[in-house]
């Protein structure tokens, strides 16, 4: 795209005020300095403090960070739940120039091993219940210097073969209380989120503070955030930075609740902390809401959720869930789209005034499953196999293409994915997806050979490649079915060769162990005598996924 | 500011995609097509059509605009009332690389030709209506190459000595309906508005589409827009860009109305409007306002503008103001605080929760009336003479200085303004000011000698001058007076010399129609012995406006 430059409005050398994401934190303080900030702690109590508080920590961060020797342009891995320190390293460490590179805590030793020595990390920032990752990948993270450990305890009393260890309380109490904060160009790097989507190595997507700036004003204006709103962040914080959510609160100023470390089984602890605190804004995946409205469903006096938007992406949420939320509770569940390449939210299924006139109760339940209008600020294209772009008529698929203010146009030193861009600079998804004449986007099916489960992606080409390398196996397939509770858990296919029919799946079952993280192993594995494959040779997976669509369901 | 490079996050040479402003209409057609735009004619009636036909007659303008021989970085003016056709040039004019020069058509003649030939504006758009203005220029600006006029007649029956004139809608016709918007650099200039506040020449503000980019993102966010959104334009849009709402409007894709023609005899017909197109959003000065609610309280069925949101500006609003709407109505005036060099509105004067629950409703009314908070994305600072920090305490008051991504840091070509502007980048807007600790900003007094009637400016010191050069007069001042319609209105104070004591205010006020529009001249003259100055000679405005605070209140 050629750029033509206009009649100069702004002084030589372009715009001087940069856009750096510390001054949402900055201007938060200076007008909402006595709104709440809580935390789950790890014992399921809650921590309180305010935005004036947070902040004088974050300084003490940025302060502590330049003690212990980190610089402007360094990497600092960030292995951490849901909590307020977590967010305090959000605004404190790239605050000083340092680049946050959020570690999926999911994912297994070498993958993670992999993007901490890609990024180069000096320092990785870990909670003391995470230490076991950091230890499992320390010996091949030989470039680390050092490990702060947030505890409450003290170091000597942590049990750890990770050195050195720094205490996070510690520093930042030695840590003067005031930083002034720099002038960072806008298009230096904020945070790195690795994507483990397709095939191989994790792919590092490098957000600038410009990216993120833009991105956060778009979600606080899309999804209507005001100070009045109480936001519980659900998303790991680790992902495509917790969906931007801490980020358009503190932009307005709204309050804040960290839901610490947590699984399903806290979803009702987490469904109380909603009702007592008023939660009127909060995300994630459709399985985690289905959980809830299990939890709701047995709640003798329902919550009053009326006004509360769920957010909810990963998957398309049923019309089970969202009717159920909505009779239960009052509460909307709002699908969302979005990926780690275009920093989360692309899409937003909001209803337009006049479809609320014009379609009856049924269809409007059936439009608010699409992924959403794509979002003011973002380009988008759906085209065919040849590049050209298909018309917005809600019935030609083709992929999806994003461009836009914080949309990637490159993977970070990775020049052997640059298809995954175009020329003019879209993001190709990856999704096949139709739009309608309205404007809604709808995905239809998914061009790269991943599964998506309970919101984390699971490559299932690295896990062929890491089956049909057992003797035994002839030919394997691996596909996502769709799963009741996890939207998609990988089943895989098997032909073993004549000589080894009597292997045991345990036996396959273990050794893909040794390379993927057990919530990523096939949820079953079945021996079938062929394999279906196209014209050209390749795995048929789209025969095979529908063959096998119901497989969970049955089970 | 020395700026800081971290690590690159972008591709070399900084982001690949710009802060377009013409990419909100793109996106809001994609989105939302069929919503409405009315804009009210010259015989009150309205005209109606969708954003989806509106754009294509901004593309079809872009087209005409190249056809004349517009090119990228041309300037043109634009003469104009709130109509449809204004709403088209907002986009089409600046969306193929051409700058957008507003013109006040409430300026004196010599002020308009002076903004005209400053920013060589090639050619002018003008109102049918407005031609006469534009007459009254025309011999004193020469460059210009010619007029295009918005109307709905024949040129050949237009009576006018513009040459050579073009006819807005014939052009258009002639032009294909489509578009192909150029890749502009976003630090290009979008508009110009020129501002008139204090002494001398109308200076020049050049906005970037990146600053215009960015606080339609801060003002869609901090003032909850939505698409279902009524928003009705009464601001007058040559000023500040209409305070930036058919920019936030445009993004959410909320239905838009244009006022048209209007002064406070037509504010019954715009009330009618409101309830009947049932507007949520819409803004003017405390004047029209006034008005407004003159009307409502003849009403016999009184309107129901809860959720309405009447965002005031131009001058505190008084309490009976605010109560009398949310009383009779339950539509909320909601103060905000803006100028010309920081692109409207700097604050908003919300509700935080706690406030709401903490103080009695007497002081909450009384907290309304102060600016508000200063909107996330800017930085301020308070400083006293001597340019020190002063504390948000609620008492220290002193010059309120801005600075972000959207407050300009120069005035065009005007080398001797630059004492306006700091070296760490703020503009000193003038205006003295405390802030609360809740960071509440109130204007406690001007520094500038103007004067605000009806939200428009007033220079007195180009008056003073003026009245000066006059052989009978030995002294004279212009103060800004409280005025229950027009918030400020001048009154000149005038010392005449001892051989001229018969000399009639009528002279005078014939002496300065020649330099000032009418509504500019003194609402009064007084003649007295002498004018209060301070120690070091200067005219103390403080001491004279204080002797008169109430003199328009009295008579």
């Amino acid at each position: 795209m050629k750029l033509i430059k206009g009649f100069p409005a702004e002084t030589e050398g372009g715009p001087i005020y940069q856009l750096n994401v510390i001054n949402f934190m900055k201007h938060a303080v200076r007008n909402f300095a006595r709104q709440e900030i809580i935390s789950r702690k790890l014992d399921g109590t809650l921590f309180r403090y305010t935005y004036k508080e947070s902040y004088e920590r974050m300084q003490r961060l940025a302060n502590a960070l330049e003690s212990i020797g980190v610089k402007v342009a360094d990497r600092v891995g960030v292995l951490a739940w849901n909590t307020h320190q977590h967010y305090e390293i959000y605004y404190g460490l790239p605050g000083m120039g340092a680049v946050m590179v959020t570690l999926n805590l999911r994912l297994a030793p070498h993958d993670l091993a992999y993007i901490v020595n890609h990024s180069e990390a000096k320092y990785i920032i870990v909670d003391e219940d995470l230490i076991q990752i950091a230890e499992n990948i320390a010996n091949l993270c030989d470039k680390v210097k050092g490990y702060i450990i947030i505890t409450e305890k003290n170091l000597k009393d942590i049990e750890t073969n990770l050195i050195p260890i720094y205490n996070y309380e510690e520093i930042l109490s030695n840590a003067l209380p005031e930083y002034k904060w720099l002038n960072l160009d806008e298009n230096s790097a904020y945070a790195a989120c690795y994507t483990t989507g397709t095939t191989g190595k994790p792919k590092g997507v490098y957000y600038s503070h410009r990216n993120l700036y833009l991105q956060t004003l778009m979600f606080a204006a899309y999804f209507s955030f005001t100070v009045n709103d109480v936001v519980l962040q659900l998303v790991p914080m680790f992902h495509v930075l917790g969906w931007s959510m801490p980020y358009a609160a503190t932009y307005v100023g709204a309050k804040l609740i960290f839901s610490g470390k947590w699984n399903l089984n806290d979803v009702e602890a987490l469904t109380k902390i909603m009702v007592r605190e008023k939660v009127s804004l909060t995300g994630g995946v459709p399985a985690v809401f289905m959980a809830m409205l299990e939890v709701i469903k047995k709640m003798e006096k329902k919550p009053d959720f009326n006004g509360t938007r769920l957010i909810c992406g990963g998957s398309e949420p049923p019309i089970t869930l969202m009717r159920g939320f909505w009779d239960e509770t009052g509460g909307e569940i709002i699908h969302s789209y979005g990926s780690t390449e275009a920093m989360s939210n692309s899409t937003l299924n909001s209803f337009k005034p006049w479809l609320k006139k014009e379609l009856p109760e049924e269809e409007l339940w059936e439009l608010k499953k699409k992924q959403g209008i794509i979002v003011s600020g973002l380009d988008v294209k759906v085209v065919d196999e040849n590049g050209n772009e298909l018309p917005h008529d809600g019935k030609s698929s083709g992929e999806v293409l994003f461009r836009g203010p914080w949309v990637t146009t490159n993977y970070y030193k990775a020049p052997h994915t640059m298809n995954c861009f175009t020329e003019d600079g879209y993001f190709r998804s990856g999704d096949a997806g139709c739009i309608d004449s309205e404007g809604y986007l709808k995905i239809t099916d998914r061009m790269k050979d991943v599964i998506k489960s309970g919101g984390e992606w699971i490559s299932s080409i690295d896990m062929e490649n890491s089956l049909v390398s057992l003797p035994e196996v002839l030919e394997a397939a691996v596909i996502g079915v769709s799963h009741p509770k996890w939207d998609e858990r990988p089943l895989a296919l098997i032909v073993l060769r004549e000589e080894f029919q009597s292997m045991k799946k345990e036996e396959i079952q273990r050794h893909l162990a040794k390379n993927f993280a057990k919530w990523q192993l096939p949820e079953e594995i079945l021996f079938v005598e062929s394999i279906p494959r196209t014209s050209v040779g390749k795995l048929n997976k789209k025969v095979m996924r529908t063959e096998y669509q119901d497989f969970f369901k049955k089970s």
